[in-house]
């Protein structure tokens, strides 16, 4: 198999893309190959006095740099050259079994999008993260992909999220549930309403109803299906409000037991790493005709090398393949895609 | 000051909102005055067991309850003697200054914004509630009252919550933050883009920009704005969140070090009761033409008694009146209201 990687992705590149590689090289088969993509230059720069199996890596060169703060689309016209732009097109020629970045999600999601297609039957792509909770790992699609969201696209998480689900955290028949503001069927807005009707008329879905915001963490569903706007929040408030939770906690324990604060500090780092979702190595990138991760801008090595495994588990498995045999059996047609 | 009551609503109606009313009137006025509202005989033969300055609670008849499950406007008009559609026709014709109740939300909203019509100048009202954070108090706007936002009301929410945040939690010059999915100004749908368009033009909002879900907790704004369906899902996923990480920590501690969580035990309820948003009494519909307060389903004596109290700081202070006022003097017209 063969994996391209934006080494010039996230914060921490290109060094902690190149060891979070290198590390993975040990993990894979022989046969695999990943490619670095990204200035020739600097990555052969540093890969020239680092250990690892040569022949596992080679490199592709990429000059440009999307900014974060750049236009997804604007960004992509004026550098072609960029390092996300050239993993999708070697994704696109078929020269790379998947591609994996931690850099702009925006720009990520347009380049691979508009190169790689969407699978059959697929209307809009969606970001699927997976949420380790102490009642088990939750799914949450989309995340940010697509803000203009339609009920057939809300519908079509919910399908893409249960094949992962199945098949990659080995939760037998996932319980789906629709994010809403009461779980009540009156509730939500209008695209919610009929995106419920959908998921309500296909008997191949363990559809479980509205949830809210708190049943994330209640053990009430496997998947939590929702609009990119309203998704990439519920991301980013949970990533926010565990460290500002642990902060006030340490704060307190600092004014009144400092001793225990001490003792209490192996818990915290317990606790980091069992809900840690860097474990599952980013997010999949669901309904593009290929496999695409995209992975937290603050990744660091270890996210790098478990998204390159994930990725590997995502293309042995024939996911694509599964999700497209569900798309066709599902009795809400494409038709219906386009009324609603 | 004349404060209605829904007596039925919440989890715990009446007995613990009774309670919480007689709480209150130890620390009001002589003049001051609150009145119950729901069914007479059972408010009654509770209040004949319990001890309290008579002459400052009355009752007044509402035999019918509206359900967590029903429509809002449907269940207002197959029972229009129910809690909150009488606390509203009160507030109507004037006869009391404020309402309060623990009841479905949506019931409250649709009834308030029905019979108490807007303020002049606000276009909708929208619901906002203080989250108490390690860096200080976040006021969130809207979070459930309008799930089809338009960019003039997410504007509005952020005149209105400025107020609110300046005048009753005494922060100069609050900053007004817009959420988004990435702070730059490119990112976020097409509401919101043309919200932060309005908000920029308003010299006299200190707006700061687009904020993420993470920034609530990062002490970068006093008010987050958002359409409702973001913040309801905010607001859910906070209570969830906080209760989910206890209890994995509860866990974490029992396994391996059961010591450890007695000693803990004090430091997590003193968290609690540090960033406890009962405190502040429930959430104010911020935009009608009178004093409302929407408070959460589980409310005990203690946020009712608060909301009451609350209610008397908001009427006595005029917030509504510096509302107008503010939204008179801003630039941005209502005009640009329709247009958008």
């Amino acid at each position: 198999m063969r994996i391209a990687i934006d080494a010039m992705g996230g914060d921490y590149a290109p060094d902690e893309v190149i060891a979070g590689a290198l590390d993975a090289i040990e993990l894979l088969d022989e046969t695999d190959e990943l490619i670095l993509v990204g200035p020739q230059q600097i990555i052969e720069s540093r890969l020239s006095s680092l250990t690892y199996r040569k022949g596992a890596v080679s490199v592709v060169d990429a000059p440009d740099v999307i900014g974060m703060d750049e236009a997804p689309i604007e960004g992509l016209r004026r550098k072609p050259k960029s390092s996300i732009a050239v993993i999708a097109k070697l994704a696109k020629r078929d020269q790379v079994d998947a591609v994996i970045s931690a850099g702009n999600t925006g720009v990520c999601v347009a380049a691979f999008q508009m190169r790689m297609r969407n699978l059959p039957g697929v209307n809009r792509p969606g970001i699927a993260v997976v949420f380790p909770t102490i009642e088990g790992p939750v799914t949450i699609c989309d995340v940010g992909a697509n803000i203009a969201c339609k009920p057939i696209n809300l519908y079509q998480y919910g399908v893409m999220a249960s094949v992962y689900s199945k098949h990659l955290l080995e939760i037998e028949n996932p319980r789906v549930g629709l994010m809403s503001i009461g779980q009540e069927d009156a509730k939500g807005n209008e695209v919610v309403k009929r995106a419920r009707e959908l998921m309500k008329s296909d008997s191949n879905m363990n559809f479980v109803g509205n949830i809210e915001g708190r049943d994330i963490f209640r053990g009430v569903c496997d998947i939590a299906v929702c609009e990119g706007f309203v998704g990439n929040v519920v991301l980013k408030l949970t990533e926010g409000l565990v460290d500002g939770l642990f902060r006030a906690i340490k704060h307190e324990l600092m004014q009144e037991k400092p001793q225990l604060a001490m003792e209490f500090k192996p818990v915290i780092a317990r606790i980091y790493g069992k809900y840690d979702y860097n474990e599952y190595g980013g997010a999949l990138l669901l309904g593009v005709n290929g496999t695409a991760l995209i992975c937290h801008g603050s990744s660091q090595s270890r996210t790098i090398r478990n998204a390159i495994l994930a990725s590997k588990k995502y293309y042995t498995q024939r996911i694509n393949d599964k999700i497209t045999e569900c798309l066709s059996e599902t009795c809400v047609r494409t038709a219906d895609a386009q009324v609603n």
